[in-house]
């Protein structure tokens, strides 16, 4: 084979993939948002037959073949082609250990877990998802042999998601950040907790919607290229960098809620529209990494969205959306209740310092389900003994314990760890930010252009054509989880007189 | 190739025709429910792969070799396989004429097409679309061809949607219905018109919604199965017969608008959802024809949903909608409102009896752009010049004129015509409805049991197991589209005292 014809197989391989991401991402999209509620088993077969057209393309005989041809003119190639040879190569390799039965068996099952969990949680019913779970954990413990079985199970889904990163460095990762942050937690503890009462005032969802649009425009998301919908848990999808949907949850009765998954999944959004147009329709196109993401939606969220000059900058704003809600409150008041930091329940609504202990506790579930040393139906009562552990809160329900993320159902372990991975990344940033430029000036006044332009240029625009330690390292320097306990002792030393 | 072998190259086939067609499907949604607006690019290119790859599996040559295996051993088959042994191969006939580089470039055409439509009618410039419709235009003109080279292009083009209809078929039926109608609308113009003021009350949507899901139930449409979303104009799409979706369109001072928008849409979904399951993921799945199809959404709408025992039953429960914007309304008011004959500007807001005109107008227009007699930059003079023509009124823009209607950007050319042989077959069944038994005195209760049975059992159930032209002939008997010049002479003759 020539290399031309190489490059030609390439492009075209690439074309079909991203065709069947779209397609799978708009059935998805419509399941989780409009779809009647028993429609599950169409959908299941379409993305089934769809999966195993996906495998059929990754596993064809000439795309081997033009892979190896590539491979070995790899010094011929542009950056562009050489990233992108290097990466369908390793989706090949870690795709061709799955037989194409089991591939698209695996598609048809997370479709209807997920449907499932959905229930599940609404009733508070682990019973009905278990069966689910069971067969979700038993799939990823066999592909994690097919990925690579000279490692352990649950060090082979890890590497999925953040390459290099395993058990080891995790250990270590979450020992250095247990060490500084628990003291600092107990601290808190004796401290009095400021008024957060306001936030759970009567917050009209027609009016959280208009303020979700002007959270839009101050994070500058382009609603021509970017859309809002709403689901029971938020999320960000991308179809192209030109076209990307974040989704939201209003409560009613909690402000800060949609407020910050607006603003988290806005960082997500962010992230992918910035993304070089030039890598649309490869496998280089979107964001690199589930951590690198993690790092940019956590960077909006907490870093800038719960800081006091960004509060300030949007209070007078928010006191036109919610005049009678917030009379007599101030922006200093305001900015401490969305920092009120106590052990909780549930995750997407723990506060920054906090956050991580809830992500331990998958941690640790994940490895020893991964690892068979536990078993599906002792995930409710280790759960709830590990909350109880770490973050002293006694679990009511299995709705506000393990069923309240969406991951496990949509077969994703080893994921969790990724987002205290990005919060540290996003702490270590933006310590280099501070150096290069005035970042909080300008965000006091609600001009985010300079953190977004930054970001773009240090993270966003690269999109895989740097590897996920690549991007860190551009951004981070030598990643240092201190930068993240320091960012977290300074900001809640502040918060609460320590 | 052995007779087993053949047959699962056939169940295979169709199934991954299924989850293309779903895949397309759920694209267009989110296009036309959700999508930011600048995003039709990476959703063409998704769909013109898709399409690429749908074009690939039906030229693919052990199926054309397995097609011919069942061919021969068709006198073996069950009627099931025989039948979709008949239609794919029609199917496959029909597209490998089309070569594959212009069927792909022709779907991306038709996404952005009708994404330029859109705007189009917004901005009502008919200047913005008309590049798009002259491409679509020449494309028919070729896949005129491709179908059928002896027959006339516009002629192939009918052919498809409604097989054995030709231009001499149709120029007869309209004439018919032109000798019958025309005086009749005549002799209406003399008559003191209805009051139907009060349904362009202020109809706030919200309410509107809920009488949307009042009439759905009504229409027995099983909600975990039927979904309702809103788009500029209404469609019905099907996913499977156990997944169906509708859409409407409300405007606050019609009420008439979007309540027989949902009728039309229900009856249209009434038809997929009880379409026989054996039948699913293979292509004789869903409604028949287009005008089959139409005689279904046609005849809810117009013959139950505009009677007077329809409206007898449902007019209490619509007063508890909209108790003020209805009071001193009564249901013989409401009845002779709907049912108001005035020729107007808008298809699909036009009454029953004068709707067939608008029909003609297309007809014509459609007849002489696809035959070559009529250039695409004379469109809006010439409906214009046959609106003033045919229904005596003056077109004020193109918004309301030829821009109001989306078959033509999707590139339906020969569909229209459809929606009267779809009332004139609605007429005729309704003939042989009441004839087998008491259709109006549970209609005058509100349940439509008896009618939806005996349409599901006479058309519904087969879905394409049985041809279209069976399905007319086992409904209605010989086609006699004087059973429908009777229906509307009887019904508006008695409307307007004539």
């Amino acid at each position: 084979m020539e290399l031309q014809e190489a490059l030609t197989i390439l492009d075209n391989t690439q074309k079909k993939l991203f065709a069947y991401n779209a397609a799978s991402s708009a059935l998805y999209l419509d399941a989780v948002t409009v779809a009647p509620r028993d429609t599950a088993e169409g959908r299941g077969m379409a993305l089934s037959v769809l999966a195993g057209e996906q495998h059929k393309l990754l596993t064809d005989p000439a795309l081997t073949e033009a892979l190896g041809v590539l491979n070995e003119h790899k010094g011929e190639l542009d950056l562009l082609h050489a990233r992108e040879t290097e990466e369908l190569s390793r989706s090949v390799r870690q795709l061709t250990r799955i037989p194409a039965e089991e591939y698209m068996a695996y598609a048809q099952l997370t479709n209807e877990a997920d449907d499932v969990w959905h229930r599940a949680k609404e009733q508070s019913d682990f019973g009905l998802f278990r069966p689910y779970l069971e067969k979700l954990v038993e799939y990823n413990r066999k592909f994690a042999g097919y990925y690579d079985p000279d490692k352990a199970p649950y060090d082979a889904l890890l590497n999925e998601y953040e390459r290099g990163v395993d058990t080891a460095y995790l250990d270590g990762f979450f020992a250095a950040l247990r060490e500084k942050l628990v003291p600092l937690i107990h601290a808190i503890g004796e401290k009095p907790q400021p008024d957060d009462s306001f936030l759970h005032r009567q917050y009209p969802v027609e009016r959280q919607r208009k303020f979700s649009d002007y959270l839009m425009e101050v994070l500058a998301l382009d609603r021509a290229h970017c859309g809002i919908g709403e689901t029971e848990h938020p999320f960000t999808l991308n179809f192209t960098s030109q076209d990307v949907r974040i989704t939201t949850h209003y409560y009613e009765n909690d402000l800060a809620s949609s407020m910050y998954s607006v603003i988290h999944e806005g960082g997500h959004a962010r992230y992918e529209l910035d993304v070089d147009p030039q890598v649309e329709y490869t496998v280089l196109a979107g964001g690199v990494s589930m951590g690198v993401h993690e790092s940019q939606s956590r960077f909006y969220e907490n870093i800038i969205g719960r800081s006091r000059p960004f509060i300030e900058a949007i209070f007078p704003k928010m006191q036109e959306f919610f005049p009678e809600q917030l009379s007599g409150v101030t922006a200093e008041m305001f900015w401490r209740a969305v920092n009120r930091a106590q052990p909780s329940l549930i995750r997407t609504e723990a506060d920054e310092l906090t956050y991580c202990l809830h992500i331990m506790v998958r941690y640790e579930i994940e490895k020893a389900l991964i690892g068979g040393t536990m078993e599906v139906k002792d995930v409710p009562e280790t759960w709830n003994r590990l909350y109880k552990e770490y973050l002293g809160v006694d679990v009511p329900d299995d709705k506000r314990g393990c069923l309240q993320d969406s991951h496990w159902a949509g077969g994703s372990f080893g994921y969790f760890p990724s987002y205290a991975l990005g919060s540290a990344y996003g702490a270590q940033m933006l310590r280099n930010m501070e150096q290069d430029m005035d970042v909080w000036g300008p965000v006091g006044r609600g001009d985010l252009g300079g953190v977004t332009g930054w970001l773009a240029e240090k993270v966003h625009k690269f999109g895989g054509l740097l590897t996920p330690a690549q991007v860190v390292e551009n951004a981070c320097g030598t990643f240092d989880p201190m930068a993240y306990t320091d960012y977290l002792t300074k900001k809640y030393t502040e918060l609460y007189s320590l």
